[in-house]
């Protein structure tokens, strides 16, 4: 099932790659490094490492592929011919899926040679945009709803089939219990969930027909969806007159669904229904145009609801659409084997790049275990965490703090070594597992959905001055 | 390069699908309607059929897939054994890729036996819902760019894969020239588009051995990204410098592109930098962040954009980023061979289906040839085009008007029967060209992009009829 998309990348890419090659500069090697900059959410997590693995291992273009360049009349035979060895040898570092990630920070850094580094840009930036996007937005989702479960249920509404897909996955990586998309369960071994529509209601001469016949079909997971014609005086009446006629044939109901109507109103007075039934245990289920905010305002006003079902605003993160990921070289090894560091200038700040080769530390109070802090650093930046360590913000430098009673931890980690894998990616589940206990790392602060408290991302001494000696430099004289 | 989509499946319709097979109702034939409801937009332009096509064509569970859904403990063996064999039946009607198309309009019309019409809902939904959703922003952006060609960007920041490359084919449908995605240029025989990113600029010592080095390689399609540094103290000089280096031997330059900066201020100062220097047909390419309401303002401001290039905005459709196409039953056939219509009811409005196996008409204006008003009729309503027909809207029901000399047209065609595909899918630069003729047919008033005029809707008498006869029954007494 793993598709080729070695052509799945910018023209420009390939036009780069040719004037390297012409150059003589194919294999002058590059650093680049693929990170989001304040988009106006407090964390991320970080997702589609192993579909990025997946990728560069697949790397190659057969002759079809080849001809179809050549059709474009933009490249000259020498070049073709290259193609068609063309791999990756370089090196990746990358922060595992899972981890909590900030602005600024690389969540890939690629170490290779020119053309291959720019090769990979583009299908690197789609994977890794699109999963942390939606991991990044689950995360949120299942924070809203407590402890409650949450249900991906979004692939009819994602941008296409690798969004629902894909889109599935990451949202198992923020916490969903579950997903509706069967493909995504089978691919990777997580819950499939799902019973069934207002078709199958409509599809009977009367409701109570239709669930007769649901729970007929399935009696141990009976979970009824009530609100075809009228919640609370046909669906919830007929779902309880079934559950009393499973329990009578030594059946326990699941539960009932709610897809419409004032979610808190209704399921309150579901769940009192259900209890007065004798249904305790019986589970309200809701779904229908949910999203954190919904959801955390449906809790606050006492909703009895159990388990969430979330559809398009979580797997279209319908309020970001786009992560706004990007790929920037930091450096490039120079005649002599050293890095040359590189900048991107620009009038806006923000759009300002770090160079050099870089890693980023996470910072954690040795007796609270909580994360402080992360540090940007330099490859070769090394720390002493016997000694007070003072971190400034790089923009406004009179905010100080020293931390003393720390430790650190690296949180790149190697993927790739001259082109080969060096590393393992874990099953989705223990992903989510490894988000889940990198979130408790973090204060409730960090995590709250409206004007959350800004975690600390600075730089450290050594890159702070290489940037700023760097910006100086980098304008040339006119 | 045809995946099997098979599987991905929302779990509830394989849920749906044992229970009609248990209870013997699974050649039951139902009818379902794919439509979008209101939601802000003005039209829609219809994309993805080809790739339903596929879908449908394709459609087969292989050992392993069986095996994944007896893993998941809800089927018998029976019914698992039928899926082995489990292929696409029925009849779908649709309307062409590139069809302007509007809210509760049936877009994809399917009658199959109910576990058949029920299996393919979800990949349906997925795939029509994201084209479509594309194509529509993608035609609102070409629209706002007058007669500025609009080359698609996203690939790096769409949601997947399959939305970079889907994506792109449905922004080629709604009017872009080309798009930046190799792998959807050799797949649709459609114009890649590109030349090279900051990072070229950054690869060099200085800018104009950058440019030169571009100018060497692609001597005549020599476009040039200005904005590294400074667009208008370096950028501009340097290009030119470079442009009279290209004419001296013999080649005539393309122009340059923006990517950062006011776009309205620099485009006009480079336009008269390279007017100055000879460069008149040189053209101005810009980039970064835009949108229909940002190009239509820069046109407006007078920025002298020849073609922009549009990513994130359009390829998310940011601000609408689903487009909510849902799939409603709307009839099952009797014992007797004849359709009972259904409907389904709700407490908002909006949300109550049309029933019965309906089709739409588009009317228009015998002399004007223009687009009057749409008919979403029952299949078997007959016109007299001969004398004049009066319509309403069928929640305002006061607002009536009379047509006389008009023309009228259905707009849904055959694409399968009894699970034969009888439509050849045109190529992807035919759909362009019909989508753009179909716009043609639309005064001004309606393509505005701030409020625009909306454009009538309307039922048969007949249909109107059923609805309100179905909606009184609908309830159950209680």
């Amino acid at each position: 099932m793993i598709r080729n998309l070695s052509m799945m990348t910018d023209l420009y890419q390939l036009t780069m790659m040719y004037g390297y090659y012409k150059h003589g500069m194919q294999n002058n090697v590059a650093v680049f490094d693929l990170f989001f900059r304040r988009n106006g959410i407090s964390y991320a997590v970080a997702a589609g490492l192993e579909q990025v693995i997946e990728y560069i291992r697949n790397i190659h273009m057969d002759a079809n592929d080849i001809a179809y360049l050549r059709s474009l009349n933009l490249f000259d035979e020498e070049f073709l011919d290259m193609l068609i060895n063309f791999r990756f040898t370089g090196d990746i570092d990358a922060m595992p899926e899972g981890s909590i990630v900030f602005p600024n920070e690389p969540l890939v850094r690629v170490k290779a040679p020119i053309m291959e580094a720019q090769f990979i840009e583009t299908a690197l930036l789609n994977i890794v945009n699109h999963q942390t996007l939606i991991a990044t937005k689950a995360s949120r989702v299942v924070h809203a709803a407590g402890g409650g479960g949450v249900m991906e249920f979004g692939l009819r509404r994602a941008q296409g089939p690798d969004a629902g897909i894909y889109g599935a996955r990451a949202a198992i990586i923020g916490g969903c219990i579950g997903t509706s998309n069967v493909l995504t369960g089978q691919m990777y071994e997580v819950p499939a969930m799902g019973t069934h529509a207002h078709s199958w209601v409509m599809s009977f001469p009367d409701e109570i027909s239709a669930f007769r016949a649901y729970a007929k079909t399935f009696p141990d997971q009976c979970l009824l969806l009530v609100d075809t014609y009228d919640t609370l005086k046909s669906g919830m009446p007929n779902a309880i007159k079934v559950f009393r006629e499973l329990r009578a044939a030594g059946h326990e109901p699941m539960g009932i669904r709610l897809d419409s109507g004032d979610l808190a109103y209704l399921s309150k007075q579901a769940r009192r229904m259900m209890d007065e039934a004798g249904f305790e245990n019986a589970k309200v289920v809701a779904s229908g145009d949910l999203d954190e905010e919904v959801i955390w305002d449906l809790r606050a006003q006492g909703a009895a609801i159990d388990t969430w079902g979330v559809g398009t605003k979580m797997i279209t993160s319908a309020d970001l659409p786009a992560l706004g990921g990007v790929y920037k070289m930091s450096g490039e090894i120079g005649p002599d084997g050293a890095l040359v560091p590189k900048i991107k200038v620009s009038d806006n700040p923000v759009k300002i790049t770090n160079p050099g080769m870089k890693t980023v530390w996470r910072i954690y109070g040795k007796t609270s275990g909580k994360a402080l802090a992360d540090l940007i650093a330099l490859e070769d930046d090394t720390f002493d965490t016997e000694k007070p360590l003072t971190i400034f913000d790089p923009t406004e430098t009179w905010k100080r703090m020293t931390l003393r009673d720390y430790t650190m931890r690296k949180l790149l980690v190697p993927i790739f070594r001259e082109g080969r894998q060096v590393y393992a990616a874990p099953s989705l589940m223990d992903i989510q597992h490894y988000c889940e206990s990198e979130l408790d790392t973090f204060w409730e602060e960090y995590k709250r959905l409206v004007k959350p408290h800004t975690y600390k991302v600075d730089l450290s001494d050594r890159l702070y001055d290489l940037k700023k000696k760097l910006l100086n430099e980098a304008r040339p004289e006119f």
